[in-house]
């Protein structure tokens, strides 16, 4: 079995492997700091040069920021493109790391051995996964498998500004039958993940106004308007009793879920109580007749992320404030429309206003929900393919928050993206003492080793 | 006619009491500032001086803080106490003013003249009023009429500190049968008025928390509580849908309006249109079936004064915030009881949050409302006594706010307070370019007049 030669040889070389993430990791690349700008340069000439030696067509590739690295292997078969990004985030506050951020280390722990550093898993450690695959392989093989593209990025962590101008400068070049990106996590710490779903985020700030100056609350309170009040009954109304939204036509493009992902849902045996019991929580608020999976990753949400009006000081002033404001945002699944929504808020806002109060708008943002088609049979051949190397059988899953790179390269690319990710919860990704288990940098090898496999043959 | 005697008086010695009062508005006697120390001391010092001047038995009494004026004048007949404090507010911000406020002047405006400085209206030119009504009474009689004491506070701008100790420790010697403060408006420019209720405030500062920490609205979106919206919901279902206030036996104790007030408060012809159109609002917004009148005087309010949770800055963070904070205050009216209000108001509220919130309260004050005796029969005398001095005839009104001193005098002293002042909507009292007119000082000082005959006949 060709496949075993590949995983055998990954076993043997992992402390190898171990050393050029190390390598990697030492590379100060964080994309948001021009103090930077250097070594994001330097990580993107690591990376041509590691993946020339895999015997790619690699080269760094200008843009107005921080380089791109695109590298081509031509074959036969099923295109696959493979992403990830160089960049990192931010280490400060420096003085809550156990250790310098950029001299990793291998360090024993409780959990087990981890490789400690800015990058770790988020998104270095994750990227080698890929090209270790690769290179254990062409050592195997003599050469790497299939038809295979490798796009990273180095401005992920500073919002990919140079991201979609890119993509649509070299479609033709990027275009490929799958993508496959290597940023998110497994489920739990024994399921490896195929996520198949991300919200989308619409984001809204209005400013309700009633009087034209802050009143003292003694001299005119009675008769005049508070606008917090009036913003309060707006948002009190936007939940009915059940947690359903109230927009209207807001369920517009909600689909239910099929039956074959419900299925795999229940099977994750999800510990709800676990989850919430993490961050002081214990029952799920959300809409009543939906399972607390369903809440997280394939039914739409309205939130409050910010509220303000008044006097927030210290102490008490009677104020009868002008103003109110509030950021509210809406995660939308399926095809709910964005642009569609915001319109039918924004006017049963305006309804609602009693005399004298006018209201002010501010767009943040508008993204659909990506929904990726599983009926393209690269993903159930990546998921039993996954399976064999974790403790549990692989698992569609969906993601709550927003992923954008897999939206552009469905709109841009038209390419069909997999998630496949080996984080774990625990990494304190963004945070002081990032980690990636050792035995994610292994296992998250040999996955890619079984996926390539089943998508090249 | 005594009386006429005593009005003409005053009209010759006009110049000379605007001199007066221009020498004692020089003194720069900012109580909040303890800089301006030795000034409120020597607006003490002047005061007592001045009365002295009178036959007054005056004397400047130490407390804590700046110095009380307290003098007698020993007679037969209703014993009336004097009240008005001769500190004043800052005068920042410095470069709005049009003059030196500690050079106070004559100006000629196209409203007649008026006299132009820090403390002109609030409340030195108010205290002179009663002082120089009493000067041209002694120069036409030889004598002050009745059975006078005078009490001067030099703390009112800065919370009377040493006010409520001083009165208990002087109670004996402060009682009267009648407490006289100048220290209100007329209603419009032409109706002088007695202040015969002032509205309670309980002021109330509750913490609603959900999560733990801020979450992720993307990772915890949909199962988790949002505190925000539990907030507004508890606000918004603080009113009904007539603007009366749910909380449970909030009404107990709100009087109705005796038919006495009701036919006074419907001849004053109360231009609400005017009032609200003054800051941007045309429709009265409080209890349906009340007249704006009655919501700024007689009728209970709840206001939000502040509101805040979860991101407030630039652009748009999608957090679910862990905590929602507002700012809550009644005022109160009749025999509300602030203490049971509250009582009722925090069961509420708990009885409300749902699972996984909890909430915590910080309590800013609680002051009942103060309602006249206007069965003393001083009030109708006085009453009458100030309507021939004005276009129109004197009315007991209402004051939306709290003025604490009434409740002292009657608490403490178990004296009512009437409230008669000569203060206009456009006096900028605490702000830049404060002004008292002419004809608020001169009619002031007649008014007194008038109330002093009718009092001590």
């Amino acid at each position: 079995m060709t496949l075993d030669a590949v995983l055998s040889r990954i076993d043997e070389d992992l402390p190898q492997a171990t050393d050029r993430l190390i390598q990697l990791l030492k590379i100060q690349s964080i994309s948001t700091d021009p103090a930077y700008k250097a070594e994001c340069d330097r990580a993107a000439d690591w990376l041509v040069e590691d993946l020339r030696s895999l015997g790619v067509d690699a080269g760094k590739r200008a843009t107005p920021g921080h380089p791109m690295v695109v590298g081509h292997h031509g074959g036969e078969g099923r295109h696959l493109m493979f992403y990830g990004h160089y960049d990192v985030q931010p280490v400060d506050p420096l003085n809550l790391w156990d250790r310098d951020p950029f001299d990793p280390q291998i360090e024993d722990t409780p959990n087990g051995k981890v490789i400690r550093g800015r990058g770790a898993s988020d998104d270095k450690g994750q990227l080698m996964t890929f090209v270790e695959a690769c290179r254990a392989w062409k050592a195997v093989h003599g050469t790497l498998p299939g038809h295979l593209t490798f796009f990273f990025e180095g401005e992920e962590e500073s919002g990919s500004p140079s991201l979609v101008p890119f993509l649509k400068e070299n479609a033709d070049e990027l275009r490929a039958d799958v993508a496959l990106i290597c940023d998110t996590g497994l489920f739990g710490d024994d399921t490896p993940a195929i996520v198949t779903m991300l919200r989308g985020l619409l984001g809204e700030e209005l400013t309700i106004t009633g009087p034209s100056k802050d009143l003292h609350s003694g001299l005119y309170g009675g008769p005049s308007i508070n606008p917090v009040r009036v913003l309060s009954r707006i948002i009190a109304g936007l939940h009915d009793d059940t947690g359903r939204i109230t927009v209207p036509g807001f369920y517009d493009g909600v689909p239910e879920l099929p039956g074959q992902l419900r299925s795999q849902w229940d099977n994750l045996n999800f510990d709800h109580s676990a989850f919430l019991g993490g961050v002081g929580l214990s029952t799920p608020a959300g809409e009543q007749d939906r399972t607390p999976l369903e809440m997280l990753w394939s039914r739409p949400t309205c939130e409050v992320n910010g509220i303000w009006g008044g006097y927030q000081g210290d102490g008490f002033k009677t104020v009868l404030p002008a103003q109110a404001h509030a950021k509210i945002s809406f995660r939308l699944v399926g095809t709910q429309d964005p642009h569609e929504i915001r319109k039918n808020f924004r006017k049963m806002v305006e309804d609602q206003l009693p005399p004298d109060c006018s209201v002010e708008w501010k767009a943040h943002g508008a993204s659909p929900a990506s929904q990726m088609s599983i009926e393209n049979p690269a993903f159930d051949l990546a998921r039993h393919a996954l399976s064999p190397e974790w403790p549990k059988p692989a698992a569609y899953i969906g993601g709550g928050g927003s992923i954008p790179i897999a939206g552009y390269f469905k709109s841009i690319l038209d390419t069909d993206s997999m998630l496949i990710g080996f984080a774990k919860a625990d990494d304190q990704i963004h945070s002081p003492n990032e980690k990636y288990d050792l035995s994610s940098f292994h296992r998250g090898i040999r996955s890619w080793a079984r996926v390539l496999d089943a998508l090249t043959r």
